[in-house]
């Protein structure tokens, strides 16, 4: 067999990888779903947001009646912990193009009691059932080839603490968002990279969840260092990624009072803006 | 009496002016208020979004810990109408510094049955209590002064039916984003404006809530005619606004699919950024 096609065939396909066991929950009763939160997508030993949001669209996505997320806004509340969870989901409403729900993630505390730790609502619908037009006036970042970018595996790891999903995300930054890992800040709050899943699975609406909150903070490039809590993050889905690599650009234009606001673009290999989103986040000035 | 000394004097202050008696909530029950729609914040007869949001943000602001919404996502469900509604609120955590709320705003049909309206989330603060600090890049938008800008009032109603909100807004759009009006849209998803309260009451953060859904649709200068029903629209408040005119410039990135993103800035009159959002809209594509 060439090589090419032995390294195809050892790609993971949507439905049958990582991510996809990872975030598989398990229908308990109507709108009950148990998972097991993996600690394989833990970054500096916390649970990665965007994987606990695919987590929940995923629930959501088998408990409405539409299939895709358009727009999911979740509300942060405590810090989650690898290992079980329960999702609860409410349908808030049904209708013929969109439906919208709630979902909660829970997980227990030592004595037992429920604490819950995401709260969600989402507005689904059908991204195949959408027209085809598009009069965007966005246009994609301007990366580097990704050769040209760097990744974890480049150099000393650029972030202190052990972080799990580095070994499961194919995640190379532009050079240009990368001098805080130089001690270099460039001041800008921007952070830009060429994203996907290690094992090589597509992108599909729920792997968006995951890349539109995967990157190093933007706050690192305004000089910023540790943790950048997410408060709440929205976001919309806008079309179904085509195969190949994603480019995700996130841009913080207000620092102030404490917080900052993330907004991610996240761009599929067909130039089609595939995600936006937005978070307001916590930052500790030092 | 000095005539400027007059004209302060009749000017409505925030806490007695109609937007507060309008967005007024009367508990009934410990999570349970009553409110009476007002069909003074009409547009082409539909009770503008913007409105509602303050009138749940309010209700949110009663039943929480903290005083101010620092950011509240809402998912539009179905079209409310002027008259009675009830908001119910649930709270989902208490934290020493953020709270986070539910909220509901329910109608009845005409066989008594609730209809829920809107939901959101939210999570509530203290502006107050945050520091000062700003590191922000983000600039102004560069509109001409108020008295180069044009309103409702400067000419034949810009938009076809009867929209009472008009009487009870300062608003006043850059000529730069009027072309839609004269029938020569620019192309641009951009719309810029002075926004204030006709009344002349001072903008807060309630008020905030409105100023983000309050200008003319975007998709006019994309040369769309016809309504843009928000499915979400998510909202922060970073900052108490100083005394005078806001201004606020929407922009629309990424029209594809029948849909398209509307984001926000609110800039007070000290040049700060106080507030920013985005909405996932339906567009109807002519």
């Amino acid at each position: 067999m060439p090589e090419a096609a032995s390294a195809a065939a050892t790609r993971a396909t949507i439905g049958d990888s990582e991510f996809d066991r990872d975030t598989a929950v398990t229908r308990r009763a109507p709108g009950v779903y148990d998972i097991d939160l993996s600690a394989g997508w833990t970054i500096i030993n916390a649970v990665n947001g965007g994987y606990l949001l695919a987590v929940l669209g995923r629930a959501l996505g088998d408990a409405l009646p539409h299939p895709d997320p358009f727009t999911i806004s979740a509300h942060y509340l405590t810090a989650s912990q690898p290992g079980p969870a329960v999702v609860r989901t409410e349908t808030v409403r049904t209708g013929r193009s969109l439906s919208t729900g709630q979902a909660s993630l829970l997980q227990y505390d030592d004595e037992g009691n429920e604490v819950e730790r995401i709260r969600v609502l989402a507005s689904y619908g059908d991204l195949d059932a959408l027209p085809d037009d598009v009069r965007t006036s966005a246009k994609p970042p301007a990366i580097p080839p990704p050769d040209q970018c760097f990744g974890p595996e480049d150099g000393p790891a650029p972030v202190d603490g052990s972080s799990a999903i580095a070994d499961r995300l194919m995640l190379k930054l532009d050079p240009g968002t990368l001098g805080w890992a130089l001690g270099q800040p460039s001041g800008r709050g921007e952070m830009r990279a060429w994203f996907g899943l290690a094992d090589g699975r597509d992108a599909d609406p729920l792997s968006l969840l995951l890349a539109v909150d995967a990157l190093p903070p933007t706050a690192f490039e305004l000089g910023l260092k540790g943790w950048v809590p997410t408060v709440e993050l929205t976001a919309h889905v806008r079309c179904r990624p085509a195969p190949g690599p994603l480019r995700v650009s996130i841009t913080t234009r207000n620092l102030a009072g404490g917080f900052l606001e993330e907004d991610a673009e996240v761009w599929d290999s067909a130039d089609r803006l595939v995600a936006q989103s937005r978070q307001l986040a916590r930052v500790r000035l030092g």
